[in-house]
């Protein structure tokens, strides 16, 4: 049997008439002679709800008794789009994580699946023309409820489509693809045909919402392509794979930017082995994420430390170094939150040298001051004034001709 | 160790404080060295919300999917309660259908327990101080979830109670017991200390929704105390227990209406066996409780059929007779919605005669007029004009002198 993989997310599910759109991909799935596996996140703002009340309750709601309760949101929206498929006289029922069993580890609220039982789900597949299997949830190894973190429904139908070694998995969302950048920003922005693993992990990571970074790591460890569509339109969208030698051609595939930042400098720090740790080991501790960090040549056996985070934790960063403040010997803590990161992304850079002199020259051109730099092997990332970040996309989207139709083009 | 259950209703679980009241129970009972299994229904109109969810999606939906749906109402229940109860620091866990298990025939909507896993139970409790257990769900043999009928969660409560063999099953509840007749339509009503199954089973059957039926046909089959009480005073409730001697010097426990009956009369059926499964055989096949029935004598080898129905189910019921109609041979059909039952119940009755003719008289002696009667050894039900209702509950509960404190007083 050949078994095909769809995920739809929140927006998808978010109604009946929406529910129904996601009927006609099923369905059309399903004419060519297809079984399905269907993956469906909660209801638009249904997880936020669940949440919320949550913390009506607890201040710390345990973790898990909170996967407990957030996974209603998964299993309300399986168990009505199941009942559409029956009323449509399709053979099909719903799945919920401890059914597949979709095993985790016990880390609730962020489990990772460790086994996922696949003769079982062919088993009914053999029965049912379409599985609807709620996503973001599995169940430990006692039977406990777990979830996979925020946007884990993505992972699921990776790993869904891993462990049935589908062709492809389908993640159908509200955007029809994955873009050279946010077209919100730049109208030049042009839908990638492929980008692959990397370049998108990096995209993610710069707060692209397309896909789930996890689903990403796993689709790459597992080799599934992935393919990221519109539900509301039957024009291709993104794939998203492995690097193939065609796509070493291409330098520059994407521009992402990230406005959720705040810089943070200790001045006068003791410049001496374990204050980097001393600096960074609380934060951690704390879940803080601590991004680009940069630390000044020493003088006089002193030292300034400079690094990014998400602004959202600034305020839980300024306690945590209030604290640490008297042992690494700092005069002072300053912060600044009109900060945003640029990133240019692209796995070309690997066998390219000069891409960033050119970055860095475009955006001298524009007079866009570079506060920081940060690279990777396929990422160079400025942070600049956030009132230049449009200015900084723009530029650097025209300097890499993203804009123009290359061999990545649509 | 000993195992206390209490089980809290949908009023009971409404909201953050209504929980706080609600843990206030369950702390005293654990401050007594009690382990405990608390049973809690979805907040009140919770269901009812999933219910019209599920209308919106489907007509009819699939009866499987839609107990995938509305389990979702007590797993958020339960995940809430246990975290107000790890806040507090009790060892607490929560418990859904398949965790128990409560395994239960596959007839999802109304599904029956078939049994209980103790043994996990109790090596729970070895563990945990408190088990906060989803009522009015279970599973089947195949995983899938099953719900017990609506007013479930009392079931859930009488059959863990059975099968951990607890002393008593405390059912909380927003009201403080169970009363000689509804306080709202005669102030005289008077709160008993004790009713027998077989009179909780009648004054149920009637419309008193103190208790569901299936609930108390479960406490009686396996004799478990069942102590209906108030989740907002400290005040002793109602038990419900089986008969014993004491309490056959009552002859009377209680008054019981039911507004929600329609009159329906078939004129001039043939006379000869069969007719009767043919007019009601379509109807127990639709669902279609038949209640009271008469037929009057044989006229010329005709005769007339007259029931009662729920009110609700009129339309239907029309639907079906006409279709039978021409079958039966039936010159017309009528019917009569300004009616209500009015039932005298006592398992006193047995063993005494004259409550019948006590009974009509006090309502001849008010001029209310009698449609039917049936009776039952514990019950005398007699049909009346909807309009004296109220009188009739009145004139009976004086009649039997209910309001005065007897063996039964609290």
């Amino acid at each position: 049997m050949n078994i095909v993989v769809q995920k739809f997310g929140g927006t998808s599910v978010a109604s009946l008439e929406r529910m129904q759109q996601v009927m006609k991909k099923v369905l059309a799935a399903r004419a060519h002679g297809n079984k399905l596996v269907v993956v469906l996140s909660a209801m638009s703002g249904e997880t936020n709800k669940l949440i919320a009340l949550a913390n009506q309750f607890s201040e710390e709601p345990d973790p898990a008794e909170l996967d407990v309760l957030v996974t209603t949101g998964e299993q309300i929206s399986v168990a009505l789009f199941a009942m559409l498929l029956k009323d449509a006289g399709v053979k099909a029922r719903s799945l919920l994580g401890y059914q597949v069993p979709i095993e985790t580890d016990s880390d609730f609220c962020r489990a990772r699946i460790v086994n996922i039982d696949t003769d079982r789900i062919r088993a009914m597949l053999e029965e049912y023309d379409v599985l609807v299997m709620a996503g973001f949830q599995g169940c430990d190894c006692h039977g406990r409820i777990t979830t996979l973190g925020r946007g884990g429904s993505d992972t699921s139908g990776v790993a869904i489509a891993a462990a049935l070694k589908a062709d492809t998995c389908e993640i159908y969302t509200d955007v029809d693809g994955v873009y050279t950048t946010d077209p919100n920003i730049c109208s030049q922005a042009r839908k990638l045909s492929r980008v692959t693993y990397d370049e998108m992990l990096e995209m993610a990571s710069m707060g692209a919402k397309v896909l789930q970074i996890r689903s990403v790591e796993f689709a790459k460890k597992y080799n599934v392509p992935v393919h990221v569509r519109s539900t509301f339109s039957d024009e291709p969208g993104t794939m998203v794979i492995q690097e193939d030698k065609s796509m070493e051609a291409v330098l520059v595939s994407g521009i992402a930017y990230d406005k959720d930042q705040a810089r943070v400098t200790v001045y006068d720090v003791i410049d001496q082995p374990g204050v980097a740790a001393a600096i960074f080991g609380p934060l951690a501790e704390d879940g803080i994420l601590v991004d680009m960090i940069i630390q000044n040549t020493s003088r006089e056996g002193r030292t300034d430390m400079t690094f990014t985070i998400p602004r959202a934790d600034l305020k839980k960063t300024m306690r945590i170094l209030e604290g640490t403040k008297v042992q690494i010997g700092a005069k002072d803590i300053q912060y600044d939150t009109g900060v945003c990161k640029v990133s240019v992304i692209g796995v070309g850079m690997r066998n390219h040298s000069g891409v960033a002199a050119k970055a860095f020259a475009a955006l001298s051109k524009e007079n866009v001051n570079i506060l920081m730099i940060s690279t990777s092997e396929i990422k160079i990332t400025c942070l600049i004034e956030e009132k230049y970040m449009a200015l900084a996309v723009h530029t650097l989207h025209e300097a890499f001709e993203l804009g123009k139709n290359g061999t990545n083009a649509c």
